[in-house]
């Protein structure tokens, strides 16, 4: 849009100049400056290729074509507020709906995963009339005031720990309380959770919802044990809550097996609410709230309405049919699996290889490589994760780290990726570990 | 989207099962279809024609031509996060600044309103370390569980007032505590603000901020007496809290003689923060925070990162720059002082000429018409408002009730309403009010 392109230098510099310091820059040493993207890949100014590992956001790839003519389909037609009636809207809400349990039938659109975690917390106190929250560990629910209060991850270097929330152990059966020798990780974290709602209980404390994201991301790309949602959705329910499943960062078929992440956990697990974000219109801002009739019937029973200016609008709701088609017209669900399974191969033949690399964990195209200085520790390999990145940045890879320790490689590209991709980054990070490895000893 | 084109029975009978029932419908006795918009102009799935004076939001006119280009070229090229470098973001924010005070240079983007009150909300607590803010009665900030708590309209009806809300009275000359007669309503309205801080603080109480829509709007299209930022700002200061202008309804030349509304109050007075949203980016979702060095310095100093996954990405400010350009290039502010004079002067001739107007007061294309019961108690004439606006609708002309008690038709039309449309209006409206007053004697 500038009348002559700048250089790195001269955007950096207008950066520093005018957007808030507290909005941060990967690679802040070396910004990368992106200006086109195509796929999984990514160009930048003097168009070098990058190969986009991180992007979830960008779900059926960068600029698909097909959702780009969807934009622009609509946005010639109209784009208004969601008080008109509008078939965009409602077919939207009913695609949905057959990708979800039955009981999920209640809608609402939104701008972005903060909104609609947002308005999950609202829809459960309201249901429930109760306030408190209960979370898991690092969790990082958005960055709304209403959501750092539940997420350990921001909320520990802020402001602290509000007296209506709990933070119940992370289910990590790799570095947890409970590990892989474990009889039965399901029931001992479960458990920890039902300890948690006796000791609030006694401080006559009322529970509004437990907010799980179905895979925990920021915490380091965690898998729950099979079987966890069930037993601390049976336990939330028995305090009077609602079970939340946040699906922002892993829904839409990332995971392979399932379009959602929440059914990894079994057939017959179904949350209360579920949110929707990142990868649902593929860049452009929505986001959606699902939930069951009683729950919305308690949240309108107010008499207060909801309205959201932008949410819902028919160029949001068009850019989403879109990228449900998508996946389904590609298999990108199929795909995910397939690819994924590929690479987690790959990724474990290098874990017999490399003693840095601790635990090798995903499904679909959501995998995490967790770093280790030491197998029996288990220490976080900080610098040397950090180093990988960046080694890989110079190799034209993006990627980026994760977890409380920084030390997990996570995996979350455009579902485009493919075996090939996959090949090229294994090979690049057997490189450059060895590298690593040979400097250690 | 759909396969075949539904009717508006059944595109409503599919809202009704699928979407949540708090969000509601401009009459939902006989709701309208819209399917296609352009300029001041939306059709119905008929093809008939209404006009929308109305719809803040589509700013520039629906559908804009420049705006649908801007969106799908950047479209195809890139979509990707702020992480990255760009020049779409720089330029931006950029831009954004000249049309503001120099001491507003820090800018955040993000996609709703909404989000951008809350965030204003986390820089004044950030920077002040303080908790309380002050509102003003019948304000409105936004659905988020921070706003509602900030939004006497909402709270009322949800949770109640919180402790540390304070609410000021609306500086409304025409209904409220100090009305036109008054030698100066601005420095005793400023004065309650006063006495509300010095209460709060003998209870230890301490200010963040005085958030305030620089028009209340759903308060009635209110216009606050020119001095009254300038004095509010001045006790809020003392108290070591923040001022901010909540724009989102209302800026980006909507009042004509200034592009801010804040700017009303006069040349010397700035605000701390000022948010904006709705017109922003024509109903693309995107929304912005400007402030202060200061501001943005004290919230990154806590290290704690701010990220909004859709905020600043190249598209939503490709869409913003743009929006910039058309009202610079089709003169829309001046526009707006220029029909917003005109349509003035047409409702003042109604008002000499009908009972039930009791006041008109409005700046550029922002218009209230409070119609009255009776022109000396001045009590809200909430169904005849209502009985107006749903008659204007019968006449393809969609217009909208504001005000504690509904009673105060609101014109906020896109920008490129003309005067021709204005006659129109003021026309149809002379007849339904000559019908209301026949029947009344």
């Amino acid at each position: 849009m500038s009348s002559e392109p700048r250089n790195r230098q001269q955007t950096l510099a207008l950066r520093k100049q005018f957007i808030g310091s507290s909005c941060k820059l990967f690679f802040p040493e070396d910004p990368v400056k992106i200006i086109q993207a195509k796929g999984q890949y990514m160009y930048d100014e003097n168009g070098k290729q990058y190969l986009d590992c991180i992007n979830n956001v960008a779900h059926v790839g960068h600029c698909h074509p097909e959702v780009v003519k969807a934009a622009h389909q609509q946005n010639l037609l109209l784009n208004t507020n969601s008080r008109y009636l509008h078939d965009n809207l409602v077919d939207y809400a009913q695609r949905l709906s057959k990708t979800l349990p039955e009981k999920l039938c209640a809608f609402y659109f939104l701008n972005s995963g903060s909104e609609a975690n947002d308005l999950a917390l609202r829809l459960a106190r309201q249901y429930t009339k109760h306030k408190d929250v209960i979370v898991i560990d690092h969790a990082y629910h958005g960055h709304l005031t209403s959501l750092i209060d539940i997420s350990p991850y921001k909320f520990r270097n802020l402001d602290g720990q509000k007296e209506w929330v709990h933070v119940a152990p992370l289910p990590d059966t790799y570095r947890g309380l409970y590990r892989e020798n474990h009889k039965d990780p399901a029931t001992a974290y479960a458990d920890e959770v039902k300890k948690l709602i006796d000791k609030a209980h006694q401080e006559n404390r009322k529970f509004a919802a437990l907010f799980v994201e179905s895979l925990p991301s920021v915490a380091g790309q965690i898998i729950p044990p099979s079987g966890y949602f069930q037993k601390v959705a049976e336990h939330i329910h028995k305090a009077g809550g609602v079970f939340i499943a946040d699906e922002i960062q892993v829904g839409f078929g990332r995971v392979g097996k399932h379009f959602w992440a929440f059914q990894l956990q079994g057939e017959d697990f179904i949350p209360d609410i579920v949110t929707m974000g990142k990868p649902i219109g593929n860049g452009h801002p929505v986001a959606c709230v699902a939930t069951t009739k009683e729950i919305a019937e308690a949240f309108s029973a107010t008499g207060v309405e909801y309205f959201n200016t932008f949410g819902g609008n028919p160029v949001s709701c068009a850019i989403g049919l879109t990228v449900l088609d998508i996946i389904e017209k590609e298999e990108l669900q199929t795909h995910a699996l397939h690819v994924g399974n590929f690479f987690m191969e790959l990724l474990n033949q290098q874990k017999a290889k490399h003693p840095l690399i601790g635990d090798i964990r995903g499904v679909g195209l959501f995998i995490g490589v967790d770093l280790v200085q030491d197998q029996e520790k288990r220490s976080p390999a900080s610098k040397e994760a950090e180093f990988i990145i960046t080694r890989l940045k110079e190799e034209f890879i993006m990627l980026s780290t994760d977890g409380p320790g920084r030390n997990v490689l996570k995996f979350k590209p455009p579902l485009c990726f493919n075996t090939k991709d996959a090949e090229l980054v294994v090979d690049k990070l057997d490189t450059i570990l060895t590298e690593l490895e040979r400097k250690k000893t």
